[in-house]
């Protein structure tokens, strides 16, 4: 199959590679023209042929939104558009009606596996029509690890399942980190009584009920600095996680531990916190406690 | 009435003014000379007028435990000891043992106000049989603010049932004190917006359902310093909050915002966070996502 | 001075009476003929002096939103609306563009106090310019309590600013309330220990630290019904606590007490818990543990 | 090796079963006659060749401290014994005390894996001396997985470590259980949109960041009974959740996640919530809000 990628940062280009691994054609389109195939979007479409399949893989929000309204204007009726970004699956729904106006399918696939995708493959979460998925399987068979395809790839629903999905992974994601890491934390501060830390974490990887992926992670981060030395206590957050919240409020479901998880990262890129100034300044009004100046 | 108090710290101090302008006679004991009446606890017991009443007010836990074993040495039958620091409610269980052994009688009164408590009078929650609660009322009538009793002072139950309800009252205000906070950080935090954060806490004082002895509180200390810019995020927390959570967990009671409001302490008293450290290595294991560097 | 209400409901009834009382005329409009002053808009429009001063009382969203733009309609330059409602404070926006159009101003303002604030007075946050604001300072003295204005009364900021500051307070509401019932639960477990839980909250009312109007509201509830027999732990949520929440992920702001508060109030709905079924469900699955049967 | 066993239940009888698969004696000892090899401890000891080692695997807490207490008094000098049940770290240090009075060794080793142990074989934290560790390596051999020693057993450092460690770990478990059911109930919510929740998380099993042995078994569940009808959200919890909310607080590290799936585990269980009665309560008296009345 001839496919065009528009978008060939980290994840594009991991695609791109894995794609021709496994016999696909594949032009690939980016700004930066050292990792580009072609000059513009014009050559790209050129360049495949019709009814043509296009895997967008830009940034979400408003650069997704400006690549999709290009693609509405230059494609023809009967070709796909897969958004293969991290897109809120609501912008899916103004995405496939501003495409489906000039008779252009969607499907709006969430993507998982970050760096590692290029040799593991990537977990798929797809949304749109049954026929349109099933024309674009070659590629998502190409994209995802070897084995079962149900153990990899879901048709998730219409158009938006793939990203709601992919969400709601992203949410659950962000608690599992967090609870490993507060795992860790009671295990370190207890340095009196618990010796190895880092073989705690290793000898959970066969056996335990706590065995995962991230685990292995954590084990491989040890292994390079065991007391996490080198690394600030400093998290990013992105769209995924709030929109999970979000979406967890409009639908009145209770999201404790996803909710925690993104305050934490918060918190983390906080130099002082305007609401513990609060505490100590209120603390000290009742109980005539002492409080630590700021500098 | 003529009352003993031994421990003359911040609390006892003003205890004991409070009781004086109200009429009663004190006589005080501290290891510290330049604030005691009296040389030493035999002293103490010695000015006191059988049978004696003795109300302790020394930091909770190893303190109170040698200031009531030194009592049970000296106090005789009939005698009375009030604990009202802010001992653990299972303490009581042990302290009212070792003086019943002696026919010493105990009450547990927790006791609420802060520094405030000596113009404005204590909160009291006493814990006790209903005979010896009744023979300190003299007491308890004077540490209490103005206005009717049962608004500022209640029998809880029987031994332990005073600082257990001291317990979860700074449970509560624990949690009251990061609910304002969390709304001056979502307040401070739109500064594009909102053009008067302090004007906002001053305005909730009447009429909102916000309206508080706390709010009043932080409206002063914005008062004093609008933006909060001489204080530190960095907040201590003490033995009650901790027994909350405990107590919470030992009869299945869901906390989730004395909780919150514990661990909000906690984290603000962190140079670095090891489990955010934790996070950030997993972040950068799986997402080739860039880590700030530890200095 | 001469307004008019639209809107005759709980809460817009109780301001045209408190605004009657204090002097002011006032015609109001309500779709329940039965309360309403005039037949419909056009009269109200008519019988207001221009330029006019017009509060809307409806609930937010579409309606308001409807009544913004019939208002749009009929009001004439230099006229004055005051959205009163609960409003998202990003509606403001769009409703202060869609009146300046029509050279209307527009004023949001934010009104707490419940259906205690006829006889109280309502605690009011405003948003708008300021010869606006100094414009209605009449009716806003007249619906504030007594006493220093700045007690009762902020301009927080332009347009926007009053709601934004009203979400807020309703965000601080939410984590007040659960504290306290945090409280109550752990207080009402231990029946063994604690004989006089409303007793407690009575006796918080002077002189503690946690003293405040919802713990009056609280002991009132228990004055009528001291076990809480006669009340479902079921409790609604409305659109300032999710709004909250949502602003916090916006701003990067923790807020892990008004979420809790959000959080207890989706749990206390659910007949039973999906998720908790995915727990019982994996525990079940690695441990053997039995399950409940659901019926 | 020749091993006793105290304890045959489903782990105790798991680990028998294990150890004697893989070529040790193994002689076990339960209340139960039906399971039991010997009549009573004293047939167990005169069974085992000296210097002997016992395996004890009973209930936490009072059992656990019965059988220790039993073996200090028929063990002697040189002999060892480990527990392997679900023990609070703190129990150990009496339990190596009492023990090492008659010159009896102690090694606590956690123990993970549930009833898949006996297939999978078990993960395995122990503590204790170095000496000990080596002379039971045997036992702990024949108990974890095939693989890499270090994949599945760690010694975590003196006595209490093992049990530490299997406290966090099931803490960890905790969190990362509540993770994935708020994505479920996220999922299932909106069925509306998403069309195969079973179907999402079966492809997530490779290649995701998600991926690990509790969301295989989630896919077992949901194979089972897609909708999980059959099950009701009611969920136990045991002590090591509990103590590590305690550890937490008493080393101050914050543990939101774990607090939130502990939480979430109380309400499960009630009928009905007396914090949310008064959250209720309270609404209704500031806002007039109808209240849903208990039956």
């Amino acid at each position: 199959m001839h496919i065009g990628i528009i978008g060939l940062g980290k994840m594009g280009a991991n695609m791109r590679d894995r794609l021709r691994e496994r016999g696909h054609e594949v032009t690939g389109y980016d700004r930066n023209a050292q990792v580009s195939d072609v000059a513009d979007v014009a050559q790209l479409i050129e360049a495949l042929p019709a009814p043509r399949l296009v895997w967008v893989m830009v940034p979400a929000g408003a650069v997704t939104d400006a690549v999709i309204t290009e693609l509405s204007g230059v494609l023809t009726a009967g070709d796909l558009v897969i958004d293969g970004g991290n897109s809120r699956f609501t912008d899916d729904f103004v995405h496939a009606e501003l495409l489906a106006a000039k008779g252009v399918h969607y499907i709006d696939a969430g993507v998982s596996g970050g760096v590692w995708g290029l040799t593991n493959g990537f977990g798929l979460m797809v949304g749109g029509s049954a026929e349109q998925v099933e024309r674009a399987m070659p590629v998502f068979d190409a994209l995802r690890p070897e084995g079962p395809r149900e153990e990899s790839f879901v048709h998730a629903g219409e158009v938006g399942a793939g990203h709601y999905a992919k969400m709601v992974h992203n949410g659950i994601e962000y608690a599992l980190m967090q609870s490993y890491a507060e795992g860790y934390e009671l295990l370190e501060k207890r340095d009196d009584l618990i010796k190895d830390v880092p073989g705690i974490f290793k000898a959970w990887q066969r056996g335990t009920v706590v065995r995962s992926w991230l685990l292995e992670l954590l084990v491989k981060a040890l292994d390079e600095d065991p007391e996490l030395r080198e690394i600030e206590g400093f998290v990013e957050d992105s769209g995924e996680g709030r929109w999970t919240i979000e979406e967890a409020i409009n639908n009145a479901v209770p999201v404790p531990t996803i909710s925690a998880a993104i305050f934490a990262r918060f918190v983390s890129r906080q130099d002082d916190s305007p609401a513990m100034k609060a505490v100590a300044a209120l603390r000290s009004q009742f109980g005539g406690h002492a409080v630590k100046k700021a500098d």
